[in-house]
Formats: structure tokens, sequence, C-alpha cells
């Protein structure tokens, strides 16, 4: 399928000719409030563009993979895990998450979280963390605190 | 050299940690008034993500090439050429550029025109037009008016 040369940002956080999906399969990882929208999937690029929203106290899963995430944010504010360091997040901060690094993006109470994100087109499957990486996460008690709301009871 | 999890944007178009470079080399190619600034460049990434800066009333050099452009418009406005047609540019709006399309982009005369850009990482080189070229994009009247401000004299 070809793409339009120019589609319209039409709302916010809305593209014409750009599909809201979501973000994965219910009950396969915890995450909430969260939306995606491939803005570039384009066989002639080796990497993905997608837009993430995630609504005031939403979060996305928290995993880690092989492949490198490159985030720009573009609204609102939130906070984020990159491996053992928790950051603030504001409009146009760049995130880079390295691979087989835990992470995770939270956004605020009162603001949603919407980000860019660029990862290669080829790339393997999220992987959640077991009791023995929420236990070693948890020894930090920033993490802990981070990732206290949504943990699983394990 | 690794890359910061977190670079916070610091002010309009600025960056912690991201240098100010150069568009092209002075003489290499017509262009006015462009910055760009690598956001993110890895070698765990297939693409790179870029962000460019064109002036109001600047210009990026009118080219073509075999990788394709995937373009967020961040700030500003302006338009652009892609193949036969010309767009008119506002924040968040999406640009694809196929392969070997002729494309352009040109900042608003009172306003600048910001964009990121993502594109492969190993790439070919780009190509200008020649006089018989441009004699076929000054064809179709509304290209013959994009690009009539800067064209060289051939």
């Amino acid at each position: 399928m070809s793409i339009d040369p120019h589609r319209a940002h039409v709302a916010p956080s809305r593209w014409d000719a750009v599909d809201v999906l979501a973000y994965k399969q219910e009950g396969a990882a915890p995450f909430r409030d969260v939306t995606r929208q491939v803005l570039f999937d384009d066989p002639e690029l080796a990497c993905q563009l997608r837009y993430f929203e995630v609504g005031p106290g939403g979060h996305t899963t928290l995993e880690r993979h092989e492949h490198a995430h490159a985030v720009v944010v573009q609204r609102g504010g939130g906070r984020c895990l990159v491996g053992e360091r928790v950051f603030d997040l504001a409009p146009l901060d760049l995130v880079h998450v390295p691979a087989m690094t835990w992470h995770q993006f939270r956004a605020a109470p009162d603001a949603p979280l919407g980000f860019l994100c660029m990862v290669n087109a080829v790339r393997d499957r999220p992987q959640l963390p077991d009791a023995g990486d929420l236990a070693r996460l948890r020894d930090n008690p920033d993490i802990a605190a981070f990732i206290a709301a949504d943990a699983p009871a394990s």
C-alpha cells in the first residue's frame, strides 16, 4: 500500500489516513489506557515511526527486548523508567532505550503523554519481567515507587 | 558513543547534548538558512532521526535519492514539494517522500519550518536536478512557482 505524500494533523493526536489502534491485545501484558498509531510503515524504510498516547494516569507495559527505541515526546507529560533511572518528561524531550533495558512510560495523573517512537521494522518480541526481575527492580526505591501502581502481584 | 537515556528539550529547537550542525557544506548544493541536528544515531537502530529547521524564507535543497524520507512537522509552517505536488505544512503534519522523488521544503516568509526526518542509516547520496530535470519540473506551473526563487540559472 502506498503512503500518501501528505497527511494532515486534523485534531489533537489525530491524522488523516492514520488508524487509532489498540496498544496491545487486552490481557497480553499489563498496561493502562494506551493507543497506538503507525505513522510510517514503508518497505523502503528500515524503521517504523509510531505515535503512542497514554491517557492521564495510564502507563505502557514494563518490558525489555533486543531492539532499541528512539522516542520524541510530543504532548502532555509524565515520567519514564529506562534501566535504573526514572526521568520526568516534557514535550520534545528525547528518550533512548537501549537493547535489553527495562522501560516503561507513565502519563501524569492529570495529563496525557503522547510520544513518537522509532523502532526497527524487523524486531524481537518484548519480554515481561518475572518475579525475580521485579524483585531486583524493586531493590531501587525510585523504581519501586515508579512501578508500584501496576506490578503484578507475584 | 552511548546515547543519554534522557535529553531534555531546553529551548525552542534545542536539546541537551545535541549539536546544531550545518545542513550541508556551503556551496555543495543550493539551499538557504537550514540547520541540522542528529537526534538519534544508534548502531542498534536501522534509521537515524534528525531535526531540520529552515529559517523564515529559507529552503532545503531540491533533490532526489534512492532512500525514502518520513517527516513529522514540529514547528512553524511552510510548504513542500513531493513529486508532482506542493503541500501546505502545519505542525504535526506527516510527509512521505518515496525513492527517487524530487522534493524540497520551504519555510513560510514569516515563520520557521522545523521538522523531524527519519531516514535509513545506510543510504545513497542525493542527486541534484540538471537543466533537463528543471525544465520538466517547470512544465507544471505550481512547481515552477514553488522552485522559482532558487533554481540555478541554467
